[in-house]
């Protein structure tokens, strides 16, 4: 049985086609330019070549239809059937505190995502856009939505309130969301795993750090506090947004400039961040390259964002009261040992010490490590996250009846046994192992 | 010697009269509703009835004057010449980066204060207007510029920049300058003192919590972060202000009203924060009644507010590495046990147990109290701040040639002997001592 998975962005659609029976991924890729003229499909199938092809995809539609064409292909294809496909999980980013876990889709769904949209209003009509076009090219089967919001409605009022007008979150639903909610779910079932805990009894702090950033605080499971907030511009500091700042800043710089809001807006989410205080880099791995060259700006970019960090370590601490592990994912925090060093040095204050070394060997997508000292009271994992098997085994549950929220369901990543194969085996592009990385497995 | 120190506000103007010898408060008292019809001066005087009169005070100019006429007044008054006044020192709210320390107001000294006042339009031309209108009425004395910025000068750069786009910071001066300096000053050199350490090697986190609330983190003496940013409206949820929260919130609101970036912003800082969350209250005192009756948006207001702060404690540890003591001060700092006791509670991930009984004694203005728990890694210190003293002696050493940047300056204050008698003395509205506080006054 093939589940498929799609993340649509506004000019983009990410996919994923996994094996339930073998849980194994056949294959995975991304059409991107999605309604300009020519549109490009980059597919990955283990052990085999990339296949980069262009088509013309002037929406979502196209797209979808050329996913399925593609991984149909006799020759560069995983499957040889669309009817092998059972069911498709849709990655939705703002689910409102509408969506407290993923569905199948109905017409009614679809009607409260669009209602939702204001909230989102780069990512909601996206995803919708998607989810229409793959009913249409896959009309049979049942279709999911994973919610990127559901994970954090757990949050407390005192959490998620923000200090403003009380009419702001009647009228017009002011108030914390949080993002990123599929990854915390499956870092944060796999660190109780590697603690050897339940759930329930598991105190963690997550930073999802990637171009987009943030945190979340998990007591007892589930979460109780995350740094994004009504959008995801609040927080840590990411490739091209801001994350936390004086709000004053903006009626300030629009009173000193020309600007509207809406291009105040536009400048924190795109050219502010690491983009806005080096002037030219995004990625972590140029900034890192200035940090060497002793260049200032890059070295006040890497130090800012550490700091950053830091604090939300703090503050998580803080609110937690007692904290089992710290867990670093995503494309930087699991592969940017600079940033990491950083943000965990001089951490005694709140139980937290680092085996430096072990920090700096941590740099793969392919296996969970432990970069604590022995004797550190608080450990610190990596753990590569695996959004999309969240998104396939929630769609399977849900075809087949067995889905619950998260707190009354066992995911098969829970089990001790549990390996993440996939990450090795179908990635031919990752990072090769490094040496010395397999002493500091976790095996608990 | 007599020295009188000034706080001018928009319409209102504070004063105290200060015997430098006798190391005593003389009297002091406010000037409200300066620009009206009628302005209203009341004065204190140590062992006296308050006295309230009414006068036009068209200008601070006539405040100033009202207030020389009130102190030299025979019945009320608290001096007999004018000419003993020898100097007087004013609080200046935004020094950005040009003053690190109080300074001598020369006609230079006015320009610059003036080419700060778009950083803080409300603040800075009224402080202006009262620097003017005092000498004025003193001509022949010298008057001194105390500012709430100067302290936090001391920030690192990954501290007070933000992650915006780097000409802003060049351009418009966009940075975090912190607010509520001299306070900070004084309780974390009375905090040093407290502790027998030096303040060189003295790691204290400071709350002052008042109508306007703050926090800032202090490392070996000097302030290496603070939550109010480029204005007053950053960091912890206020009486009438926001503090944190999505900046995202302003451009969406603006989308969905019809308000401009202005009337959003009068909002963040006049209607938000615990009178925007309670939609009624903004003194804590009537919040706590609310709580206790049970009422649901004073007890979400409370619980807010308290974890605003828990979470900067926790934040502040983290970039402290070593806390030797938290401080509480100003109003509510001093005056809230409920506040506290829920910042507090459950800190032991940082280091932190507080004796909830001496917690729930300590409501005074007149002595420090220590509400730790013997065996707390972290001491917990309630200090009533003295911000006026901090101007005095500032003033005075600036008069007398002694003066200099507070690392390189011994206050009165930091005596090991030095008692606050003042605060008992001088101040007849204050509160009571209360029965069992005397056994918890840290005597180190």
């Amino acid at each position: 049985m093939v589940i498929l998975t799609l993340n649509c962005g506004s000019s983009s659609a990410k996919y994923q086609v996994y094996d339930w029976e073998e849980k194994k991924v056949l294959g995975n890729g991304i059409v991107e330019r999605i309604g300009e003229n020519i549109s490009t499909i980059e597919s990955n199938m283990p052990g085999k070549e990339p296949l980069i092809r262009q088509r013309a995809c002037p929406s979502h539609k196209e797209a979808v239809e050329l996913i399925i064409k593609t991984i149909l292909d006799k020759k560069g294809g995983c499957i040889k059937d669309i009817n092998d496909i059972k069911a498709v999980g849709h990655r939705v980013v703002h689910g409102g505190e509408t969506f407290t876990k993923s569905v199948i889709v109905t017409d009614e769904v679809l009607a409260t995502l669009r209602e939702l949209s204001p909230l989102a209003p780069l990512h909601n009509p996206a995803n919708i856009t998607g989810i229409m076009g793959a009913r249409e090219v896959l009309p049979k089967v049942p279709h999911c939505a994973i919610l990127d919001t559901a994970w954090h409605q757990t949050m407390p009022d005192k959490a998620f309130m923000y200090a403003l007008p009380y009419s702001w979150y009647t009228d017009y639903n002011v108030r914390r969301y949080g993002f990123h909610g599929t990854s915390y779910l499956y870092t944060a079932k796999r660190a109780s795993t590697l603690l050897g805990k339940d759930p329930k009894d598991t105190n963690v702090i997550i930073a999802h750090i990637g171009n987009g950033a943030s945190m979340c605080a998990v007591k007892n499971g589930v979460c109780v506090d995350t740094s994004m907030g009504l959008t995801p511009l609040e927080g840590l500091i990411m490739g091209t947004r801001s994350g936390d700042m004086d709000p004053a800043i903006i009626p300030y710089i629009i009173s000193r400039t020309d600007m509207n809001s809406k291009a105040v807006d536009r400048i924190l989410n795109k050219q502010s961040g690491l983009l806005g205080i080096t002037g030219q880099y995004i990625d972590r791995r140029d900034i890192n390259d200035g940090v060497e060259d002793n260049d200032e700006r890059c070295i006040l970019a890497q130090d800012m964002e550490a700091y950053r960090i830091k604090k939300y370590l703090g503050a998580y601490s803080a609110a937690l009261g007692r904290v089992d592990a710290i867990v670093f994912t995503a494309g930087v925090g699991e592969m940017s040992p600079p940033v990491r060093a950083k943000a965990l040095s001089e951490l005694e204050s709140i139980g937290v010490k680092v085996d430096m070394e072990k920090n700096a060997l941590s740099k793969s997508r392919n296996c969970e490590t432990c970069i604590s000292a022995d004797d550190s009271k608080v450990k610190v994992f990596i753990i590569p996250t695996d959004e999309e098997l969240v998104m396939t085994e929630d769609t399977f549950a849900l075809m087949d009846g067995s889905y619950d929220v998260h707190t009354n369901f066992t995911y098969s990543f829970q089990s001790k046994d549990y390996v993440n194969k996939n990450r090795e085996e179908s990635l031919p592009r990752d990072l090769e192992r490094r040496p010395g990385l397999e002493k500091i497995i976790v095996k608990p």
